[in-house]
């Protein structure tokens, strides 16, 4: 997986966070020779094509993709269905097209309804940042991160050389790849990152809700904890929109998870366990240092974000 | 409140994270002669003489405190009552005690049992790291951060002298004093610093519960979001369970409203509300942004932790 791959003309559909690190760093490791930015929003085409991360764009996407060997889909994942029905029309023969959607089954859907002569292979790169839009983009957001690819059950050669090709593209941008069953990304994802999302937004609202404790003390007492939570709660919300409605069941299943344990926390504090409180704190407590070790963490203290830590 | 304090001996007990944190910073301020530390592990006081945090350590209290004009209590909150009594027989006449932990209406009930000869003004500086021990104290912790006092109802001269003195401390080592109600305070921080911190405890623990997602599945894709919650999920056990026992009602109070939340997040999910989802993740967007302009928060994208960002 370790080949150079090389793409004449890639089309990035959606030129936002996701899409513009890509193109940024498909520019930056020389695997494209031509990058056109296709979005129905044309001001977000100007502002990306001004920074330089495309050479042209489009917001008709059966234009942009005319001539490309590589599309990248980075849209909102509801969109994923209806952008690869267009796709399975428009793109080139043998262009390989990825996404790079959170929610893989709907992907896979997509992708086995499209025609033999293109090649979808969605991707999953587990990265990205609570900030929006193509200047929230950096060609070095996937270094070192892990990036799913989820094929869709086609036996064909073709195919086959087009995940392996995918998989080098990933390599190249300093990802790391890994094919997995969409049913089981979309079960890990709701784990790893629905669930704490959807945990977060609840957070940051609620706090709203104690009518007695001010907007502005949440402000000034939030170094207590608080503002970590804020950070994620400020991703984009058609994203997660997305993201809640195409993962519905594995997200509903985790959530139960979540509950029944929130409710054994809610017990022990009602009844004052401490001992019970003691041990599921300490439990806890390791799984940090493996994320650590494992490269896919800051071992700073507070993420090393304050003045003079 | 920026009148230079100075005191002669410093007397710290509980020499962790906080307790080693301000003896860093009184001394490199200048504020203090002589620190001695007081721990009922002698370990501790070993390790924190041997950083230079402290110039004597003492494992007996009575003699720990004896010759001191300022107490420092940093212990888990759940100590707060005993070492308040004893303090009350031990410190010398005069003697400002101040305490640091995260629940203050125990502080304020400790503070009202003790002799009017020593002073005792409840404190929570509203900051830290999810590290813990005399190794993981700097000096610069509490800069810019708020610290909340809430004095006992004392009306004598001396004791409103000590809350100036109190205050005036807490401004030379950088935070922002400020006088709260006790029972506000406690409601306000369960806001901002307890239910966050039972949320990650329990969401940690919950990715542990989805049989069918390994423990190393969970810590690949940790940077999806989960990794946020492990920072504070990785704090000093005992310290919040005593928090979790001592401020029982205003923790189950919010805890409530932010279930109610996640009732209606659920819900939405279920039916598959768009716009709802949609509506609720907007509307908790600008919070962050008023926390990074207060000064709590960095506003580099992803707390600017990874490489390259």
């Amino acid at each position: 997986m370790t080949d150079k791959v090389k793409f004449k003309r890639a089309a990035v559909i959606g030129v936002g966070l996701i899409g513009s690190s890509l193109a940024r760093a498909l520019r930056e490791r020389g695997l494209v020779d031509e990058i056109v930015g296709v979005d129905r929003d044309a001001d977000v085409i100007a502002r990306a094509q001004k920074l330089g991360v495309i050479d042209s764009g489009e917001t008709d996407l059966a234009k942009g993709v005319k001539g490309a060997d590589l599309i990248v889909v980075s849209t909102p994942v509801g969109a994923i269905g209806a952008v690869a029905k267009e796709l399975g029309e428009a793109a080139e023969d043998g262009a390989l097209i990825i996404d790079v959607g959170s929610v893989k089954g709907v992907a896979v859907e997509a992708a086995k309804a499209m025609p033999e002569r293109v090649h979808f292979v969605p991707c999953h790169p587990v990265a990205g940042t609570e900030q929006s839009g193509p200047e929230a983009g950096f060609a070095s957001l996937f270094r070192d991160r892990w990036c799913i690819l989820t094929p869709a059950p086609r036996e064909d050669e073709a195919y086959k050389a087009a995940v392996e090709k995918a998989a080098a593209l990933w390599t190249s941008v300093g990802a790391r790849p890994e094919i997995m069953d969409a049913g089981h990304h979309d079960l890990a994802l709701a784990v790893t990152s629905h669930l704490p999302h959807l945990i977060a937004f609840t957070l940051v609202g609620a706090a709203d809700d104690v009518e007695s404790v001010a907007q502005g003390e949440v402000v000034k007492y939030s170094a207590g904890g608080f503002r970590d939570f804020t950070r994620i709660a400020a991703s984009d919300p058609i994203m997660w929109r997305d993201v809640f409605l195409t993962n519905k069941d594995a997200v509903l299943e985790v959530l139960g998870r979540f509950s029944e344990e929130l409710a054994v926390m809610q017990r022990a504090i009602r009844w004052g366990d401490g001992k019970a409180l003691e041990d599921a704190f300490t439990r806890v407590r390791g799984l940090r240092k493996a994320i650590v070790e494992a490269g896919q963490e800051s071992a700073a203290p507070n993420f090393g974000r304050d003045k003079g830590d």
